[in-house]
């Protein structure tokens, strides 16, 4: 069961790689830091302690490869990112990049690295989180050939620019450069990702594992209600524009609408019934900030509506909209609903799936001291790297239960058994390419 | 008419008083800073020219007076306050103080000082906002011999106490001179104020003037909400423990429960049927601030309540607070309730509010442009030197319209005109002891 490689090294590493910060206290990981780099290094050893032939690319990601028997044969990419929030946990992004090196390594262990049908290439992104630049996907999104070149030119809070901090790490990237990072579609098979699943279902479920269906699209709103507060004793409260309760009626029907979409949305042009029905299993909302700076008299706050299906969810967002315009005339207070950003979303091919469930039962048969169980689909809600690769190839992700659903925390855990099933998984699905 | 000294005198004063600041650019003046020394000195000279003769007491009152025929008669106080809130208006306690010194100065000019039955004495009270030690009243509450002596070791941001302010000023203040500075209630007759509503009801109805029945009693709570509300995109609706959306809700239950607590409160030890009823008109509820802050885990927000009756209130406490803990159980969120502040409401006192609001109606019938009108009998949600005063000795308030109900900013207006009404309705009053 190969426990040494797959779960001592495995989860040794990751509290090795969590050590790896730019902060004194905490772990803090941005795009190009010098923990970055030194992350990187350290990645990229244990690449060549798997037996991969290793190289940083020009937007920083580290690829380690191994050719297998064929060559030219369309790889597999497995990935994940190496940076990290601010005050992270050691597991997003780093298990997915570890748990594949783990079962390289056993391969090269056993001799087995040259019978691969075909070639396997380790990819760690160089930033999925955006801390630094604001801009998701820098390193995925440059291989996958859907970077913008403008976004060398993006600066972060400094003023200094994509640019110039690979530059500063003798990185040299013209625009030119960016788009022949940009893999052939003829040379890739697909891309499998593992990562936490940053939610409760597994962990409610009882289950170490589970497949992704697709993740999620996402639409971003600002809202912001404008009234006339007053002093708070002196204004009648038949006479009152309170933004504030109107804020919280806006609130709690988004809440409503979200938990019930097919109490809201009529079949019409925008929805058909099918939609509502996916939405029904697979929509979030949240409202993640709320201020009444600069004055009383405004209260803003943000919506992040995600949904699996995008007409849905452009659904959902047309019947909020409107709904919420109606709440705000029946108060007299002023409703500016802005759509700050949208990001389709992305199925996860569906052979590639089950050969990575069939992966995840195996592991699941095998290491669990649960009773064993189906292995769960389940939708991510969060944003990954593999939304990125979608655009290059088929992708597929394999899910691992995280303790209390939490994530972006120090408090974010994996069980030691959980990272061995984990490993064991990738280690099955690439047992079928032997 | 004395539209010269009512109107356009007031009216200048004001608009000089208003420039009178420790900031530049708008109005700030706190508890003995410069500018309300500057001001404090202004409106003594503006005393002396009513005739009246002047001093400052021991917590930075200023005080002018006129003894009438008999010096040893109970005495009519008239006051209102010399500070501001930063970035105030120029009207929000300037007007009580200008309006009664304009009456005086008519009666001086008319040589009917020397005829009044009873002493007259204005006072501008340092302090009535709170803005520096955050504590309110240390003028009136001095005076009216309910102010802990303790408040004397109270400090500002910067670490000085209200003893040291004073002390920078040149007045030396122990505890024993603070318990000295309490009038005799046997030589007050009773205590008259001048103020802008604050609130939008005059302005409503048409009407320059109003009389105010009594001053709301007012609790402060905070609310702490606590759930789990993880990455936005990855804990499916029904997993929630959004404290956002259970906010939501608690303010929606009170800004409904405010607007009609008789649904919501039962007839029990808690409250009769009286109370509620006197409830239903003066209870106003105010969400001051919310934040998400220091994380979007927790939900924290302010909560403000009036009412003219303090039963009532109690009421709305308990029942709001029982139905939020429900909320919140339901929802599976932690809920925490803070007191934060509790003062009881003031009734004014019936026969000096008769006189005052005969008084009102011959300004408004005499001055007014627009259609008669009987002058409204109000509510003060805000708290006024005026609470102070009525454990001393009987009050009564009127109010003066200002446009759009708006106070505490540089928007806050009262017309020429309404300025005159206010000014001849003190000279009216004051007629009566003549």
């Amino acid at each position: 069961m190969h426990s040494e490689i797959l779960k001592d090294e495995a989860v040794a590493r990751l509290i090795e790689l969590g050590k790896v910060s730019d902060a004194g206290g905490f772990l803090e990981r941005t795009f190009q830091s010098p923990a970055s780099v030194r992350a990187g290094n350290l990645i990229r050893s244990w690449m060549e302690d798997a037996g991969l032939h290793t190289w940083v690319d020009q937007m920083g990601n580290v690829h380690g490869r191994t050719e297998g028997m064929n060559p030219n044969e369309r790889a597999l990419l497995i990935g994940s990112h190496l940076d990290t929030v601010i005050d992270a946990g050691m597991f997003d992004g780093a298990l997915g990049i570890i748990t594949a090196l783990s079962a390289l390594k056993v391969l090269k262990t056993n001799g087995m690295l040259g019978e691969l049908k075909r070639p396997i290439e380790v990819i760690a992104f160089s930033d999925e989180e955006g801390v630094r630049f604001q801009s998701t996907f820098l390193g995925s999104a440059a291989i996958a050939g859907v970077l913008p070149v403008s976004t060398l030119h993006v600066h972060d809070k400094s003023g200094v620019t994509v640019q110039e901090t690979l530059r500063k790490n003798s990185i040299e990237i013209t625009e030119e450069n960016l788009l022949q990072l940009k893999y052939d579609p003829e040379s890739v098979w697909g891309y499998i990702e593992v990562h936490i699943e940053q939610g409760p279902v597994l962990e409610t479920l009882g289950l170490p594992l589970g497949i992704v269906k697709g993740i999620a699209g996402q639409t971003r709103l600002r809202v912001t209600v404008k009234g006339s507060q007053g002093h708070a004793g002196t204004v009648p409260m038949a006479m009152r524009k309170d933004p504030m309760a109107a804020a919280a009626e806006l609130i709690l029907l988004l809440e409503s609408l979200c938990k019930q979409p097919e109490n809201y949305l009529s079949y019409d042009d925008h929805c058909t019934p099918s939609s509502v029905q996916s939405l029904a299993g697979s929509l979030v909302c949240t409202v993640g900030e709320i201020s009444t700076w600069p004055s009383a008299s405004n209260v803003t706050f943000t919506v992040d509506i995600r949904a699996m299906d995008d007409l849905g969810r452009e659904a959902v967002i047309y019947e909020l909209s409107s709904r919420m315009y109606r709440i705000c005339d029946k108060r007299s207070v002023q409703c500016l609903i802005e759509r700050k950003h949208d990001a389709n979303g992305v199925a996860c091919d569906n052979e590639l799936s089950s050969q990575l469930r069939f992966a995840a039962y195996s592991a699941h048969d095998r290491i669990s001291d649960e009773k064993p169980g189906d292995v769960p689909i389940l939708m991510s809600g969060a944003g990954h790297d593999a939304m990125a690769m979608s655009h290059l190839t088929k992708v597929a992700m394999l899910f691992v239960r995280c303790r209390g659903g939490v994530s972006h925390s120090p408090e974010e855990h994996v069980s030691d058994d959980d990272v061995w099933a984990a490993g064991f998984a990738v280690l099955t699905f690439l047992g079928t390419l032997v």
